[in-house]
């Protein structure tokens, strides 16, 4: 039996090898992913993003939780995969694993893999939208996807989620003001975990300013925004609004939802922001433009990886030594290096 | 006259210029590297990374002061490059400018540019290094390279500098911990900023138990370690140890230096540690080592990027949306899709 039809049986132990392949990047890895491929498109997607110390990994363990034993959803099968870019050199995202399966452990209806970086730009990118398309086809029907970090990661995160949760915590000093502006401009539902603690309402306030300068939506529709209530996310607070000038498209106004994941506050509200920008993509058609672009990236992802590959197996290591050897003393501009090696190939 | 030899006689509105064009990856830009690149290499870059929070821009701030007033080396040219790969969407770096600029308005012996990522992975690293080469040939004694966020780019970074400084600061939460891990292996030197904060014992002591763990020279001399004294960074804190199996190869262990950058305390310990490893990259003969592998680095970077232009010039649009298509139909799987289209190329 293939391990792609194992995998689809329901197989942990070849899903788990299977992952480690793609994470490798081998050709098995790929032939099975290949075989997987037409089996998905059943999981909805959440990535979880946000700045260190804003409490993401509780906040992740907490919705698994959620999803496993919510009776109106029926538990649905959870898969974790949690992204540590910042970990180049040593494999830091096991301490997470550890942490998380105390509450997790041996619910065979619940996959966690953590996943660091190889080092490669791009690398950790493609390895994890492969993970996720493995985990799919495997039948998992909720995917968290929880990166560390701020940065390009989250990019990409974004691209490969239905639904993309900012995290905030009240606190975490000042220049977090910088980073919030890009990460805002992804974020389809903003979370401020830790409400408890001092502060929270100056963090409310910063966000709902920045929502009303950067985001797109928000932009356009700035007269609409008003204050939602504390801890709560029922519809009102949620924030789909309906343009004035097309009356028939709804619009999505990400909505802030207040949480305090180690007591599990907040969580059910959150699970139905979710919800409700899930109903949006549905009814928007966003949620097929979001597939065509998620595709559209990940193809572009892989193309430059394949020319990577083909042009390190057609060129001699000695040629790339020399030019180095000549980039090194400053004959070519390393440019010049660069267009020197692709001629060649 | 060519804007390259404008730069190099110290016009800075053309250095401005080609700045932008290096960002944008003309033409123009990347001949006028070419031609600047013969004069770079006088340069000291000194990469600083650190979570949010942490106060970064107020320790460059400090740093770049410093190095303009001081006696002892002369009053060196500095530029500060301010990289913020959170902000794909909006030049969101544009704020920590203004901030700076109130104490370094108006002197001609300082130049600082922001960047934000332009959303292309590997755009941003490519950009800095065309960046900071620019400003190597114009005459820059000092580059401070600055990064907001923890992830590939601060990788990036230590690869672009001599000196990697990695700030913390009390008090930033529980998960930062995780963070650590990877990125204190690309540290030369420790920062613990808002050291007047309560916890800083606790941070210090975490460090120095992760630098323990984690740092492949301390793991080797564990035995060497031992405790540094407040706001000092003398001869004997900065750590530099002499093999006993080796004695005439000094090894590095990266010092930790408190600092309150917002009082200026700490700054010229801190620059002094920064003095002390560029010594000690001349006399272990790291120095070239760490030249040959940034230039590497880059190379292969740019191979990258030349390789993806060039497919896209050959490629024509018709073709990669009729695969895309098969993709959303999940006729082939992402992989399959890329081999097919880089064997037409």
């Amino acid at each position: 039996m293939t391990s792609a039809s194992q995998i689809l049986q329901g197989n942990r132990l070849a899903l788990a090898k299977l992952l480690t392949q793609i994470e490798n990047n081998t050709t098995d890895g790929r032939a099975a992913l290949a075989e997987l491929f037409p089996k998905t498109g059943g999981a909805y997607r959440i990535g979880v993003t946000g700045a260190p110390g804003t409490g993401k990994s509780s906040l992740v363990n907490q919705l698994a939780l959620h999803f496993r034993r919510s009776e109106a959803l029926g538990s649905m099968r959870v898969a974790v995969v949690a992204v540590d870019p910042s970990s180049p050199f040593t494999g830091g995202a096991i301490l997470g694993d550890r942490v998380r399966m105390r509450d997790l452990l041996g619910d065979p209806g619940v996959f966690i893999r953590s996943m660091a970086s190889r080092g490669s730009l791009g690398g950790l990118a493609v390895a994890t939208s492969g993970v996720v398309q493995a985990l799919d086809a495997a039948g998992f029907e909720i995917i968290l996807i929880e990166t560390v970090g701020a940065g390009q990661a989250e990019v990409d995160i974004a691209r490969l989620a239905h639904t993309t949760l900012v995290i905030e915590a009240p606190g975490l000093g000042d220049d977090i003001q910088a980073i919030k502006a890009g990460i805002l401009e992804i974020a389809d539902v903003l979370v401020i975990n830790k409400a408890d603690r001092p502060g929270v309402e100056n963090t409310e306030r910063a966000l709902r300013s920045m929502l009303q300068l950067g985001h797109p939506m928000v932009r356009r529709f700035q007269s609409h925004t008003r204050e939602t209530g504390h801890l709560s996310t029922d519809n009102e607070a949620v924030g789909m609004k309906t343009s004035s000038e097309k009356p028939e498209l709804p619009l999505w106004i990400p909505p802030i939802v207040r949480t305090i994941a180690t007591e599990g506050q907040g969580i059910p509200e959150l699970a139905g922001a979710i919800e409700q920008h899930r109903q949006h993509l549905q009814l928007s058609g966003e949620w097929s433009q979001r597939e065509l672009n998620r595709l559209h990236a990940e193809l572009d992802l892989l193309v430059r990886e394949t020319l990577m590959s083909r042009w390190l197996s057609r060129t001699p290591p000695e040629n790339y030594q020399q030019v180095l050897e000549r980039v090194i003393r400053r004959e070519l501009s390393p440019w010049q290096a660069a267009d020197e090696l692709v001629k060649e190939c």
